[in-house]
């Protein structure tokens, strides 16, 4: 098989058989095909798309080119969750602790942040000693133990998905619906849950951000998902505008710690409910997601959600009393608010501007070897909806390096759009696929 | 500007500006643009097309990549010819003595072989002595002198076009037009002469089979003539069997000298008259094509063409002797007979096929730094339209190195179609564009 002849197949528009791309992947991973040859076939594979069966050929190369977790010795049915990714999105350090505490096992592997969206993992490293990185087997014993882990991606489990999706990144082949699919799916289904809720984010804040790609998204990762034996719902969900108020990884552990209060923020809150009800559904806790919603929300009351981010705080050696003393946290040395220069409600809130604005800050990666400053971020103190007075505060920046202040204070003044008329809200959850 | 939007802008279909292209090429050219970024460039490129502004942009962008070389000092209208490259192409070696003798000041720069097609150059240097490398100025004495001049590619024309040309030879994205027609005409214009007479092969064992897209691709290239005031004519001609009857470097050679005598194949020779016809026209030497056709058969018959040659290879530093005495070519161990298995007429010869049967002999190169056998190579017995008693050659294989043999063998014999009716000969020449 000679890669060429790969590429000029699928730039020709013909669709290539399963070993034909097992052979791409494999080859690609082990270093025998240069990075000029898989972009060129990656532009083909965006401009000529993948049908399904490639699709499915491209997930099945991905799993086999590393490990995959067998979660047997783990008992009950094994549910995780995962999300396209957004700006202030922290619904895993609310959600994990949430349905473990409810009885559902979770044994979830998040990333890092790159560019304007950021990366569980960073977050949960604000936590002061908090450890993300495991063995399997380790990360099994946490499960056994405590009902849940928050891991970081284990090196072994896809890495083809590693190497490509560097390669994607550079070359203008992130925004393809088929390598998106088996991208995901294949880090869940090589990560060993029965279950899998996924979240995909629609708005300019996302990745997609147009509802139709968005639900053929869903429905293809759904289609995957049946095909490797995979229970797989997908929620469609709002990111017109930052979830929640904070964006930034300290700011964000204490609003998660907030919302497993009940103090959450409303948009968040809902959020976590409608998935953590899903996945407590697929996990079979309890028969319907409607009923898991309600134990979510009584244990929210309870305070059982925080009590068992505290008991996982503690099994993965981080400080647990920052769930009680948020200012144990990483706080940045200055906060500067951002006013308002008219008054009128706010019609929108550019999410990725904000996103970014955090990465200027120093919260975020440009490049995957960037340090983070974990304590750096933006508190918005309106949201859509919300009427603001000329020289009312939109936002609080949390700021320890200034170099980009100016620029940064530019940009969250810009990001809200205020209007005259009380704009109506889009629901935060379009539609669920499954 | 960042490479990677201009990936994606052309990745969606829209064009991109002049000031882009340079960006691109040169950024290329300097490294600082990696392989991975210009392949998915090019993959986009290939699939979404380049609109006639971005193709001038691209060619004015290669020939800014190098050095352009003024001809001035040089009297008269210089004239250039280029082939896109066929198998037994030898009628540079035929075309260039014969118009220089008529009068044409020609500075021909040629290339190597690569794949199944042959290059001017490796020809070239299989008369003992040849030298192909010189400097412009070099060059410049040597048509001062004889007027014209067989050289190789000087490295300062034209960088842009080596680099990208291996690229796109690796990532699938060779056989473009627009990307065609900018490497051929920037390096046509970059070298200095007034006007240029193009041969674009036709056919299976040519750069395109389609007429159509040769059609294309020709009225592409005068088009940008035009555009960089370089008058073109552009000749699409058939190259469904290989061009003449000899395919290997000293073999072409010989063929070459023959044809000058006035002893060659019918093909070649009728090819070298109509493109040598244009050449004088356009070189202003004569009224008309059909005036220079005349003139060259004129010069055929005197042996005028035969004595530039002569003294073309003495003036760079070859053995002239090898015109008298083609026993002084480099000779191969071993001719071996490829017999028909059955009686009928040829009705096709894959040129492409022969063109591979003497690359696996050693008389080509897969890679850009294989060393080439000079001696070996196909001398066709028979061809389109010839009758064949079974048992009768074929072709004779001039063999050093025996490892492909068998291979070598079953090509050759697979490549020529026999049948019982007699085929229609295409034509030589399809049609004139200018």
């Amino acid at each position: 098989m000679r890669v060429l002849d790969l590429i000029v197949k699928k730039r020709d528009g013909q669709a290539l058989k399963l070993e034909e791309i097992d052979f791409l992947v494999q080859e690609y991973v082990k270093g025998s095909i240069p990075d000029y040859q898989m972009s060129a076939f990656l532009m083909a594979a965006y401009l000529r798309g993948l049908n399904f069966e490639e699709t499915k050929a491209l997930t099945w190369a991905m799993i086999r080119s590393g490990e995959v977790l067998n979660l047997a010795d783990i008992p009950g049915v094994k549910v995780d969750k995962h999300s396209t990714g957004g700006v202030g999105d922290k619904t895993t350090l609310v959600l994990v602790p949430l349905v473990a505490a409810a009885g559902a096992k979770v044994m979830k592997m998040s990333g890092r942040s790159l560019g304007h969206t950021g990366g569980t993992v960073d977050k949960l490293e604000a936590i002061p000693g908090f450890r993300v990185s495991f063995t399997p087997e380790e990360m099994k014993g946490v499960v056994l133990r405590t009902g849940a882990v928050l891991a970081g991606q284990t090196e072994g489990i896809v890495p083809a998905d590693k190497k490509i999706y560097a390669l994607r990144d550079v070359t203008g082949t992130v925004d393809c619906l088929p390598l998106i699919a088996s991208s995901v799916m294949s880090k869940k289904i090589a990560g060993g849950a029965d279950r899998v809720v996924l979240d995909v984010k629609v708005g300019p804040g996302g990745f997609l951000s147009d509802l139709q790609q968005a639900r053929r998204l869903a429905e293809l990762m759904a289609e995957l998902g049946k095909e490797f034996r995979m229970k797989t719902v997908v929620l469609l969900t709002s990111m017109v505008q930052p979830l929640g108020r904070a964006v930034g990884n300290a700011l964000e552990v204490e609003e998660a710690v907030m919302t497993l209060q009940g103090k959450g923020p409303q948009d968040l809150t809902e959020l976590c409910l409608a998935l953590g009800g899903e996945m407590l559904a697929a996990a079979e806790v309890v028969a319907t997601p409607m009923d898991g919603r309600r134990k979510l929300e009584s244990l929210l009351k309870s305070g059982a959600g925080l009590a068992k981010f505290r008991e996982l705080i503690a099994a993965q050696g981080g400080s647990q009393e920052v769930v009680d003393d948020p200012s144990l946290l990483p706080r940045a040395r200055r906060l500067i608010e951002v006013k308002a220069s008219e008054s009128g409600f706010i019609r929108e809130v550019n999410a990725r501007e904000i996103g970014v604005a955090v990465l200027l800050l120093g919260g975020g990666r440009l490049h995957k070897d960037d340090t983070i400053d974990p304590a750096v971020g933006v508190v918005m103190e309106k949201k859509v909806g919300d009427y603001v007075h000329a020289g009312e505060p939109l936002a609080v920046l949390h700021v320890d390096d200034e170099s980009n202040l100016p620029e940064v204070q530019e940009r969250v003044a810009q990001s809200f759009l205020i209007g005259e008329e009380k704009p109506s809200l889009p629901p935060l959850i379009y539609e669920l696929i499954s």
